[in-house]
């Protein structure tokens, strides 16, 4: 199988191997000197100011995505959440659960935000703000320097769900004044799922250390003091940290950040190049695309897209990654993320066309 | 190195084979068929009753304990626990962090729960019962029919941390009349860290979905919900649920739960019988000894065992597993989960014989 969706996607051959390998035993001083390097490498990737720190949280993105919530606002607080797709809806329903008052911008799918939105919200004594970098189900990617912006005007603190957008998309904590952003193991790191991660400045570890919350797994303090020895309160996907300091230092080697950036922004603009005979619109505009992901629309709108998931799947072990709810029958979309390499794109845009001939879409 | 601990355990060849492998595309009907598969199995192993489920939670063990005390008692309730060691101690602070009313039977560490003690908390009213099926940072195995005597006569919902009991020791929800069961992918399942699994019987479903839980990550109901169709709420740990299905299959060929507990007393039972001649007490009594790990103190209370753990990683390439806490220095324990052959037990007795000769120990 071919697999262009976003998440889990298709690893590295060196992080593969590793998969191979025993598991060590964690509760030793190598195991924690390799925790620290791992902090360190993270910090540089998301470009965190001096002093930030890392959480490394067993459990999928969303587990960071409610820890953080839960752990960086109180019912004293007023956020404002960008909704435009079904992860933004997630901050909005963890909102919800844990009584945090909020404002929700609720964006046209595909949308993206702009400053006359934004400016209905100014001067309205919002201490929070957030949003995704990339939503990953509509492919839009935000524009960071508006949100950066208010955020400073209005004193908010800033969270970023950057869970499908980091290394994928220009990100900056130190340039975009973010207090916390967050990742995936299985989205560009390309490794297992079952990891996430939640990077902190000196603010919102501060903010960590005074609330109180009703959770042990997700107490984000005691993450914070145990990661001082390079430790975690739980054991942790011990297996996965290897494979995740063995990437870093693999993406360090490449030219870091930047040189990954680039990648992703080649490899969906060469995809992007080659719908031009292809029934399908893409779903953002392309100032606002992100480079994780491309969201796709049959330019007929009675195709079941769905179906060209399943067609692709059985027929030409090739695997899309279709849409959930609303969206279902009517958006799907191919992954950038991963090692996808040119032609195995080639072999994708082959199989549309062979499908375009059979009269199927 | 060869691992002595209880977590994570050495892997067998075919679970890290399977390391190897691209992680596929899980929102599918062929994913949904093996977590089916992997549901059936594991209700099976557990001797679970007709209609229970299974939640398949991506998280350290912690992370099931939080989800079931959070989802399966509430303020109205007032539950017994029992507190022997760390992890009977971590169900003491989940129902400190979610204010459930609770008493604890503080034990001495080591010391089994008698009849006599539990005598003491008859008729009081009590609507729920916790406790460790084996507690992992001593070695003790509770007597499960007296625990099942007392739920039946007090109408108790009994949920069992069955994390590193499980296949290790002997074990059935059907008979010991169990609501809910947890246990780790990284215990004698052998498989990565970062898995952990639930299972419920139909009287604990019913609560769970007629309880509301402050949590999206936690919210049991939800993953009961999306796997009736084999899926699960949030992207799970797709590559360790198929090492999961490939050992359940395993067990399954080699006798099942019965030929698994055999295997686990045996090895136990083959390295107790090793100790004669060493300066070594085992800490529990025979009787309420776990098979899955043997907790040893030094004859000579001043010798700090802490130094036998750094001394075997080292100077012999061999993982114990220490103690945290107040015992750091007193106890130390030796796993007999995961692939431990005869011959490496037969390394760790001459590596422990050598520090005796050099006077160490």
């Amino acid at each position: 199988m071919i697999n262009f969706t976003v998440g889990p996607v298709q690893m590295d051959k060196e992080t593969r191997k590793l998969g191979l390998n025993q598991i060590p035993y964690f509760r030793t001083p190598e195991f924690s000197s390799l925790m620290k390097d791992n902090e360190k490498l993270l910090c540089k990737d998301f470009d965190a100011p001096e002093n930030s720190r890392v959480v490394f949280m067993t459990g999928s993105g969303t587990a960071s995505m409610e820890a953080c919530v839960l752990n960086l606002f109180t019912r004293k607080d007023k956020v404002l959440v960008v909704n435009g797709g079904s992860f933004g809806h997630r901050l909005v329903e963890l909102c919800e659960v844990f009584d945090i008052p909020y404002e929700e911008i609720k964006l046209d799918y595909g949308k993206p935000l702009t400053v006359n939105i934004l400016e209905h919200y100014d001067g309205k004594g919002f201490t929070g703000f957030l949003l995704q970098l990339c939503e990953t189900s509509t492919g839009i990617k935000y524009n960071m320097n508006l949100v950066s912006d208010f955020c400073k005007k209005n004193n908010c603190l800033l969270f970023v769900d950057a869970i499908s957008g980091f290394l994928a998309d220009e990100f900056s904590m130190i340039k975009y004044n973010v207090d916390c952003a967050i990742t995936g193991s299985q989205k560009a790191l390309s490794l297992p799922p079952g990891l996430s991660l939640i990077v902190l400045n000196e603010k919102a570890q501060k903010i960590i250390y005074e609330n109180k919350v009703k959770s042990l797994y997700f107490n984000l303090a005691d993450y914070l003091k145990n990661g001082e020895r390079g430790q975690t309160p739980f054991t942790p996907a011990v297996g996965t940290l290897l494979q995740l300091n063995e990437k870093l230092h693999r993406i360090e080697k490449a030219g870091g950040i930047k040189a990954e950036n680039k990648k992703y922004s080649e490899r969906a603009q060469y995809f992007r190049n080659k719908l031009q005979d292809l029934p399908f619109k893409i779903f953002t505009n392309p100032e606002d695309s992100s480079n994780c992901v491309t969201a796709l629309t049959h330019i007929n709108p009675e195709v079941n897209v769905y179906r060209i998931f399943e067609l692709l799947k059985d027929e030409y072990k090739i695997w899309i990654c279709p849409n959930g709810g609303d969206l279902k029958e009517k958006l799907f979309r191919v992954g950038h993320i991963g090692t996808v390499s040119k032609k195995e794109i080639d072999t994708l845009i082959k199989a549309f066309k062979d499908l375009k001939k059979r009269k199927i879409i």
